[in-house]
């Protein structure tokens, strides 16, 4: 039977449980995900989110609602697998716990990233929304830059930025020219380029896809996240996203840094937050 | 010989490895930390930070960077144990889990707490500090509101507003007074009776301490913690934290909670966001 959903993101998050092993999920982390030295975090966190989701799906708790990730060691493309534990089924939400797991070079396993995570049904939730924050205003989405900011030799490495549409904020995208606002915030447009609309797996690939804040800190190394817990709080409707990345904390070698996504119908439908290695001066 | 430590904190830590299981430590949670129907959830971490503190000393990794918690259960005053398991050692960092269990009126072991961490050492970190988050301003400590807030029946249900000094500022406490100002944030000091100064280990405490930010929205029921995860960013200096708690997506019978503790010397010290269930309509 052909696969029904032709979209290159399902296709990636295709996973097989392993006979014998259900709760071990075999994958292919294609190397149209990776960024520079490693594949995407976000993308690491849909792979995982995605595991999770076949696992809780049968205790109709399909939706991520808090998921929690420490980035061990850095992925790289290539067969991977991800098993999960359930560690309590409740009513309205269940809780439990995910290993990305590679080979290294000798053919051993090798954790990439340790996760927990709380997953419900968003649709089931109330719908009493009292959010009191309100979306960033941003120029729409033809008025912002695209791919046009990324030094082409960059792009070389990073397959990666082909895999979505950006639009970036130009009052946040100074550092493309070498004019860093120094303010430490990001902000853009995202969707997939072949008509998949956004639903809370994507979510989980929009919190960590935008560059890092610190290039608007004047920044521009690699700045790997240690640790990142995302909360979806809605299904997003269809549509472009609205994603804006700040720090407020950058001390002692780390950073903190926030994501909000909102969605085309102005709900707050995710926020997360990662403590990331701070770039390296040069 | 007598404990060095005579601070009631401390004393409340204690915690011994088990003959022949070291990485399980037995502990006791006492009646003291009780609020309502359970124990503090800071409290709790404090305790899974403690043995994750003696996990990883040897590592030369003593100190919390960030420490993601899922609460599966309720709490009880009682016994309880801590097992670590030791995910990765790295150079500067360590990456742990931690289970804090406890047994139930059969005797079953049932898991409370499941937690992730990344520790390291704060004060090896790089002194630079670019933090462009400023502490809210608040009266002095003496101008501020105390446990006078607190009415004399539930705090009967509740020893462990007795463990710490919390000074609230009284424009976010009009709740206490039947005025909620409806911005659902809270500020205070908070400090410890007897002298113990703050340290890492505190500030787990210090993130989940004040009251639910739910009062100031008017919403007076428990607001129990899904997850929480803290990002420790410095060792505080001696004297009075400064801990402000806001949410801004109360939503979908969900909140998230985040908190902010600041240092006497006007540190960032630490960086808390909760997802915890909104208190149910009265």
């Amino acid at each position: 039977m052909p696969d029904p959903s032709p979209h290159e993101f399902d296709l990636a998050l295709n996973q097989v449980p392993r006979t014998g092993r259900p709760a071990v999920r075999d994958l292919h982390l294609a190397e149209e995900w990776r960024i520079g030295g490693g594949l995407n975090g976000g993308f690491l966190l849909a792979q995982i989110g995605q595991a999770l989701r076949s696992t809780l799906t049968a205790d109709q708790h399909p939706d991520p609602l808090a998921l929690s990730a420490y980035y061990l060691s850095a992925s790289a493309a290539g067969p991977a697998s991800v098993e999960t534990t359930v560690l309590r089924r409740g009513r309205s939400m269940s809780t439990a716990q995910a290993s990305l797991m590679q080979a290294d070079d000798a053919g051993r396993p090798v954790e990439r990233i340790r996760a927990l995570a709380t997953y419900g049904d968003l649709v089931g939730l109330p719908d009493d929304v009292r959010t009191s924050a309100s979306p960033p205003q941003l120029p729409p989405p033809q008025d912002c830059l695209g791919a046009e900011l990324v030094p082409p030799d960059f792009r070389a490495s990073a397959p990666f930025l082909d895999r979505f549409e950006l639009r970036l904020d130009p009052a946040t995208a100074g550092w493309a020219k070498g004019e860093p606002s120094g303010q430490g915030e990001i902000r853009g447009w995202f969707r997939l380029p072949d008509g998949r609309e956004p639903d809370p797996l994507l979510l989980l690939l929009a919190v960590d896809a935008l560059p890092p804040v610190t290039f608007d800190l004047g920044m521009f190394g690699w700045a790997p996240t240690l640790e990142l817990t995302v909360h979806v709080r809605a299904a997003p409707a269809p549509g472009w996203l609205l994603v804006r990345h700040a720090t407020r904390n950058f001390a002692g070698g780390l950073l903190e840094e926030d994501a909000e996504v909102w969605d085309s119908g102005g709900r707050l439908v995710a926020q997360s937050r990662q403590l990331a290695r701070a770039p390296r001066p040069r």
